[in-house]
């Protein structure tokens, strides 16, 4: 199964229309990779405010489908992916009520912090991206024999 | 009991100067908050963008006893208790490990949408305010007997 | 020229990693297209709590070429172009002493409010559209002109 | 004349109720003490994300006396004041259209980051604090002499 990030839209998410901020969006997909890497016991503030390495986003994108309410419970899931020697993507679902409302990608980096020059994925990256590519493939697996 | 929300201090709470920004412990209490009122079945969407009746905050303030990092385990406790036939205050707690990093407080005014005039705190608020009152009371008085 | 947008990054845009966070950098690029719509006197608050038309963001991307720090002071020009009788797209270029540190994309649908249906621009966006397209291929046919 | 700042209020500071969210007030007052500092030639980078000394903020509060919407152009006044060796506060005033819609304070400590144990003002600072200081009292005088 892919890893999934529970979370209640709050009305700081919201905007005058009524409905979540476009831009919020994001965050949330944001802070479903931060509980996905927290799941594999990585320390979140060093992780994040870490002087050597770093994981800067270089691209997002987010399509939306449905409106997103205060109150509305996502679920969203995540399926990260290495996609060369120093980056890594991350494809995310936000489902509300088993409709997905929303999609987004996240393409990272990773860079030596003082000289903001590319470097390998640590080991630490490649072991959180190994354990959610392998559960997010036998969550496939399994969808495509109750497909049959 | 007072009622109790857990949160973990995500990386878009923080600033650059490595902890979560001041105004971000605000919305921290709020979604505390919120998660209260949803445990009194009280539908978010309609509570806050609600045309009839709304419960602007009049009055906030917050102090600050340590920083809160990426991360970080928060367990915010609220107390709330009217303070006027049209009013409402809550208190906030704000603990990691068992230790008060910040404390706040958020005061509420009843009003009537259209003309945004005072009115009477809703039979919903009362209820919600005498079940949270009323939580945080016997909590208080077991502190006391095991202080005894 | 396209219309550009004036903005020094702020404390609460940067996170802990010392930036700015990848997602507010979609919320400047809002603020660009707010200013721009000002700019055409449009009304605010009509254009954005209106009940019945409504130009929700159906996609956004964004591209990250260089790091943005506090203090920062950020140039937005952004493009509008209508691309279907009830969609428009803008793409916003960032720049800071002249090198371009972000570029984004907005897609935007018309919606009547209450039933959430697709309907064609209304002549008020119709107006900005053409105004803010003119004024780019103006830029475009000067550069041209610059260049040969 | 207390130094201020012109702010207007974006799609993004508000909330399903429509008006700009409570604790975002409180951001834009920081923008003004943020636009104050530059004023001074004060760097904001080094400022914010200084390693050494900073000036974190131990209590803030804010009332609310009229609601802002998207689009209100808020001017921000602020006045400084030292309130001990190490130790500041900040007063500031939200107009809109000459009508004072909100009011806050933020208290901020001065400390060295390895140790967060508290050090005297920065002589950056104190010159910072003495010319907003002499700014608001001259217009504190101009006010009474005209009140005369």
């Amino acid at each position: 199964m892919p890893f999934t990030y529970n979370r209640t839209v709050r009305f700081s998410d919201t905007d005058a229309a009524g409905l979540v901020y476009f831009a919020n969006v994001l965050s949330i997909c944001h802070e479903a990779y931060e509980a996905s890497l927290e799941a594999s016991s990585i320390n979140m503030k060093d992780f994040f405010s870490n002087t050597s390495v770093a994981f800067p986003i270089v691209h997002a994108d987010v399509d939306f489908f449905r409106p997103m309410f205060c109150g509305d419970k996502l679920a969203i899931s995540l399926i990260p992916q290495k996609v060369g020697v120093d980056k890594f993507e991350i494809a995310y679902e936000v489902v509300v009520d088993n409709v997905m409302v929303a999609k987004a990608v996240t393409r990272h980096v990773c860079i030596e912090v003082s000289s903001r020059s590319k470097r390998e994925l640590s080991g630490e990256l490649m072991r959180w991206l190994e354990t959610n590519r392998r559960d997010a493939e036998s969550a496939e697996r399994r969808r495509s024999r109750e497909a049959m």
